[in-house]
């Protein structure tokens, strides 16, 4: 491996161009010059932090009782960070460093594990790539439309997409073009289409979220990204995934309860096998900025993530996260990073694989009650493989009221579902409140992937214990025959 | 107080404008409706966040040995947050809550308490002012400026200023236009001229770090604040006060020994009454922001700070956070919370107080060797009362070689002062690097405050320890009295 990546700056916005480097850092390099007094920064002694020492109980890998056993005696790990290097173990980040003005790119110790991880998982094809931290996903889509986009600007999206990554960009004043999506992800020919008649300069990046999608539940086979990325090179374009769902890819779902026994991963190897590779796995050109989270898989409240692309990409998120966010916070990578560090690569891949069983057990009981629930006439689904979502279409010309009350109007369809599934003690969020508009003046005919009058609703099997999954999905299967009128 | 802010909304961005609320986010109306089964959020089980427990050593009120004392078993406190309400104690963040998708805002206990506290300290005029939690005020300013501008336009700031807010504005293609200052902080005729000499719309507004501003050190009377809120208020503008240091306010330095002993505040509301108000403790338009931080007075890897202000500006703010930083890490929260749930209000202010004490040390130990080590001939200073920072003024026309070797540009004196200073072992920041240049186009004639011969340096008291400070701050004197050809 000693390919280099593309030089792909011309992609930068202006603001991202604009950004300088400040002589004030640059003093910086005189910082711990022996025999120099250093008077250059308005940093606080780290003997006024009040904090000594901060510590965490942690579950022991393996995990043999489940991730979300009770933590007791037998299965607990005590984690212990110490203001002051010398009082810690190898690696930890003490909180002289964590706690005081940081690293932007997030300190080493955790940087060189999620980079040691990246390797084991992704397996990176160019040399030059680079990990640096953020505060989560969302703020990095933020930082990464700043960095590629100005107001005014396209970019292209999945056709039903995260409404909150719309609303960072609607603000943004740039707007958004649909790509249509089936339950494999985003269509490459259909793709093809639109790029092929497009006018004007090609949007400089596809936001895309391959795995688990939100809200659709569909996640992208590598055939499908590596169609897309052979369109990325040729068009000329970034590829953005955002991946918080990446490790909650689960097994196939089965009515067999046999085969449902049989078929966990049983290794580190298999599980890493089992996984789809990545954009940023097939990316030689480096193209792909990868969004990653803990958000998922540790904890929302973190507020940790790192994004994985190429450096001199990279480098222009440092400038903008030095002037906003400067870094995560030092409680979360110390503590975080004390985890890691307690749980070494293979424990963390215990933990993850502990995920895969608990997200698949989730799924399979959500689809097990819909198809004993839902009315089969009026629904269809595919069982998702991965993420925290499952969608259910439906066909709104079956509803007896479709052509008279509801003026042949899917939405007027989805509305009353939505409002009599609330009545009977369940709450799915409506498939339009995800639906992408293209710019009101562009000049293309978007590609619809559907029926007009199908509709959908998106719910989770994550959020809830199992019990009330079963009964919200009980009442929402009560709606549905409520609605179309059936027995 | 039944006084109501003025509306202010005017002065929003277009950016800010257009933030809407998701049709998603008001589902959320009937999250925890008894009866319904709500699927409608990706939030992971609690169950599955990887820590039980995390706690803190942290030190116990009065801190009768000083704040940087060593933690003992004598000193010492222990908090702990578990992750479920049941095991802690009375307002603690449980972690099931603070490592969950969070309230933008900030969780209530803390809101609470830093609410309680700005009560005490800045008893705000109007009633319908709020408070929301950030991750800093680099992210606030980012934040503010993406609030209230937009590409193109100009606002106000110190004529010296802290040289990364600079750089945020900057890279927003938003211009600066520089206010005269002095050792008082800005000076209000001056702006007056500025503002009544203003040809086409008046900036949105202006920044300022009223209370030991980075870099001259300067602090702003009351008087004066209250002659720049008056312009304010007269040529509609906001004032951004960006207030880390505000809790870094010293006793008056003397240099007479025995008064050093007995200048120390005594009381709570001896320390109280000791601060300078405020801009928005006399703000009754509602047209101040505050900007506060953890940052010098807990510690700046916290990654948490807080904006005051009103209400329905700060609900712009929200909606930006909601899809950028989503909020302050739950670790820095769980933690910050438990300490000052701890410390309670009074043990806080016992933090303080200690503060307060160390900072007057160090400064007076700062001023006491310029006084020493520097050629009187040559420098000019006024000891700063807050901040971490301190100037030292250098007339360029005493340098032998000002008008020979140096062109008569003071810039040349300024590099080889510093470079000879790194020569000697010391280095403190020219001040041309916090200049704020105006906008190129401008038709205003910038007024000067001080003489164009005039340089200055910037050195800090807070980074470095009593002996080391000593040691540089001769250094730097020698090496003025080699550039300048003195003894």
């Amino acid at each position: 491996m000693t390919q280099s990546p593309k030089d792909l700056t011309h992609l930068l916005s202006a603001e991202a161009k604009s950004r300088k480097n400040s002589p004030l850092k640059e003093c910086f390099v005189y910082f711990g010059q022996p025999g120099l007094t250093f008077l250059g920064g308005g940093l606080p002694l780290a003997d006024y932090f009040p904090y000594n020492k901060i510590s965490a109980e942690i579950p022991t890998p393996g995990f043999e009782g489940g991730i979300g056993a009770p933590i007791t005696e037998a299965n607990k790990t005590e984690i212990e960070v110490y203001r002051l290097k010398e009082n810690n173990g190898p690696n930890q980040i003490e909180l002289a460093r964590s706690l005081q003005y940081g690293y932007t790119e997030g300190h080493k110790e955790i940087v060189d594990f999620l980079k040691e991880h990246t390797k084991m998982i992704h397996k990176p094809v160019y040399d030059e790539w680079d990990l640096i931290c953020t505060v989560g996903n969302t703020e990095a889509w933020d930082s990464t439309l700043r960095t590629f986009t100005s107001r005014g600007d396209t970019i292209f999206v999945e056709e039903y997409t995260f409404s909150s990554a719309l609303e960072t960009v609607n603000a943004l004043g740039v707007h958004t073009f649909p790509v249509p999506i089936d339950e494999h992800g985003l269509i490459p020919e259909k793709f093809a289409t639109i790029l092929e008649t497009w006018e004007g300069p090609i949007p400089r990046l596809l936001y895309t979220i391959p795995t688990g999608q939100n809200p659709t539940g569909s996640s992208a086979s590598l055939e499908r990204r590596k169609a897309i990325y052979e369109l990325a090179c040729k068009y000329d374009f970034l590829i953005v995934e955002d991946e918080p769902y990446y490790f909650l890819q689960m097994e196939k779902y089965t009515t067999d309860l046999e085969a449902r026994k049989a078929r966990h991963v049983h290794s580190h190897e298999e599980f890493i096998k089992a996984l789809v590779p990545s954009y940023i796995s097939i990316d030689a050109e480096g193209r792909v900025l990868r969004l990653d989270s803990f958000s998922k898989v540790i904890a929302p409240g973190s507020r940790f993530g790192w994004i994985v692309g190429q450096k001199k990409l990279l480098e222009r998120f440092l400038r903008l996260h030095e002037v906003s966010i400067q870094c995560p916070s030092g409680f979360s990578q110390s503590l975080l990073n004390g985890l890691l560090q307690s749980w070494g690569q293979t424990g963390y891949l215990d933990w993850l694989i502990g995920l895969r069983a608990e997200y698949t057990h989730k799924r399979d009981v959500a689809i097990d009650s819909i198809h004993k629930y839902f009315p089969q006439e009026v629904v269809t689904y595919d069982p998702p493989v991965a993420g925290m979502f499952f969608t259910v279409s439906i066909d709104t010309t079956k509803h007896p009221k479709f052509a008279t009350d509801h003026n042949s109007d899917p939405a007027k369809v989805e509305e009353a579902i939505f409002q009599q599934a609330i009545k009977q003690g369940c709450l799915m969020i409506p498939g339009s409140y995800f639906k992408v508009t293209p710019p009101p003046d562009h000049k293309l005919t978007v590609v619809d992937a559907g029926s007009a009058n199908q509709i959908f609703f998106r719910g989770t099997y994550a959020a809830v214990p199992l019990d009330a999954l079963q009964v919200g999905l009980e009442n929402f299967g009560k709606a549905l025959r409520v609605e179309f009128g059936l027995n």
